[in-house]
């Protein structure tokens, strides 16, 4: 079974390695966010893309859901040495991927074959797809002014109450070739449990993106990243609030109308399911926290039977 | 006494070291060569730059003459993994120094903007100035062909015969501001015992630096980088020979008439002394190796020394 994954950071990184552990190899493509990506010291810093890799190729830091396992942060001592604010935590390994990135988008490499390339060499045998080339830029409005991203995300703890998002260039973006043939292939498409706005919400704002999903004819599976009314890992909770959203399951199923087909519930909110279903989803009811790689391969097998029942193109 | 030294890589960094040892702070300049610098992963990297401001700052590797001591490099480990070639060691801590200059560059700073601000972040008391803001290239004719000095240097290990060196760029290069009022205020002239082919050649290459120097009236002292008919570090020796030069200290001091009024040689070429003499340099005698820091700041006592007794201008 061919399958396209939309995902962010580590909750998409959890579920696109059970989704693996289940496919054959090369059956998985990761249509992967790309508008928290910034440049950092002169450096092309994607963080999506960069847990999606290290997850896959076994490299991630369980503990901390970003970054490389038992790395070391030399280079970020030496930075603030120099006077610089290590604000985001660099690690010396993580450095040479965004150094190789740096230097092949500059020699003018696209996002996707610097991607292809990178995680190839790590030995990922699922396809990383950017979900554009083009550089996107997510800003939040808050009471403090519009910040960057990563400012809100990394630096200021996610403390600002989240009054609108801009996803400057996003006008400008296009779907990938590769993306669309993924696309055209896949039997099944999982939304996986990453924050609807600022990680799913920029894919689907690609212009032709939304288009091409909504029309696919296959099982679409979303995965809700809010469990029990919290989000499971970052502000996606606090975040849906101050925007007006339902801070649940059902919430989050709400957003994904007229895209998916059926719908991930954890069972502690079991009671949410008759009314999801009303959105025309099948309900899946299960245990949907990944604490370990079971959990995520057990996940990953019950979404892609769910994506079976609900009917193979 | 404002002392102007003349610098490449290691030796050079250890008179430097010397010769701080013993002046004032802020009264020593460092000209320094910048012709081997070149670009690796996308980043500038700048040896005998970097060679100077380690030793100077007090965080060079004495084992090995180049990098900074106690390093990790779990970032070259990385852009193995990702199957580059890596060949030249770079450490984590000396790659930052190589993506925060890489940053300034690309913002539109100067080399000399940039080394100022990172050599004075790590403390250094002297200043640090590149002998042009202008990139330089050295390539090196050997029977194999024409080589990138790195290649030459590092990556082949200096095993080739060197026929002939071209300085790419150079006519573009001009002294900078910052090294023309040095040399403008300076007591006394050091020309450090560097190779004087590849480190101290492109210094006096560029355009309008011989003419400068030599019309420069207060004493200049050259120290002999050839003891004993060998090069105390690198190919110098070799180079030397195949380029036509006699390779012993009074070899060098011919390279140096015209420039040098002094000239500092090791106890075991004094026999040398007297047809050096007939150069008209007035030659110091002593012990020209530099085992440890004593020895650096000794021989800096006895350059100073000898440039007092040639008559401050």
């Amino acid at each position: 079974m061919r399958v396209v994954a939309l995902a962010g950071g580590v909750g998409g990184a959890k579920l696109a390695a059970g989704l693996e552990a289940v496919l054959e190899p090369g059956e998985l493509s990761v249509v992967i966010n790309t508008a928290d990506d910034f440049d950092l010291w002169g450096l092309r810093v994607c963080p999506d893309l960069d847990t999606m890799m290290y997850t896959l190729a076994g490299l991630a830091n369980s503990e901390t859901g970003w970054g490389i396992r038992e790395e070391s942060f030399d280079a970020l001592a030496m930075i603030s040495a120099y006077g610089e604010d290590a604000w985001f935590k660099l690690g010396d390994r993580d450095l040479a991927t965004h150094v190789l990135r740096t230097q092949r988008l500059r020699a003018g490499k696209s996002l996707t074959e610097v991607t292809a390339a990178l995680a190839g060499a790590l030995g990922v045998r699922s396809s990383l797809l950017p979900m554009c080339d083009e550089p996107v830029a997510t800003a939040v409005k808050t009471p403090e002014g519009l910040l960057e991203f990563q400012e809100y995300f990394v630096r200021r703890g996610q403390r600002d109450e989240v009054l609108g998002v801009e996803l400057r260039g996003i006008g400008e973006a296009r779907v990938p070739d590769g993306v669309a043939s993924a696309l055209t292939a896949a039997d099944a498409i999982v939304f996986c449990p990453s924050n609807p706005i600022v990680s799913i919400g920029p894919i689907l704002a690609v212009p032709g993106m939304r288009e091409a999903l909504v029309s696919f004819s296959a099982p679409k599976v979303a995965v809700s990243p809010i469990v029990g009314g919290k989000a499971l890992k970052g502000p996606a909770d606090e975040m849906m609030r101050t925007l007006g959203y339902e801070v649940s399951a059902l919430g989050v199923a709400g957003m994904y109308e007229e895209l998916a087909t059926g719908f991930v519930i954890d069972r502690s909110d079991a009671e949410e399911g008759p009314e999801i279903e009303t959105l025309g989803m099948r309900v899946l009811t299960t245990d949907a926290v990944m604490r370990d790689e079971d959990d995520r391969a057990r996940l990953g097998r019950e979404v892609l039977k769910l994506c079976s029942d609900l009917g193979a193109r």
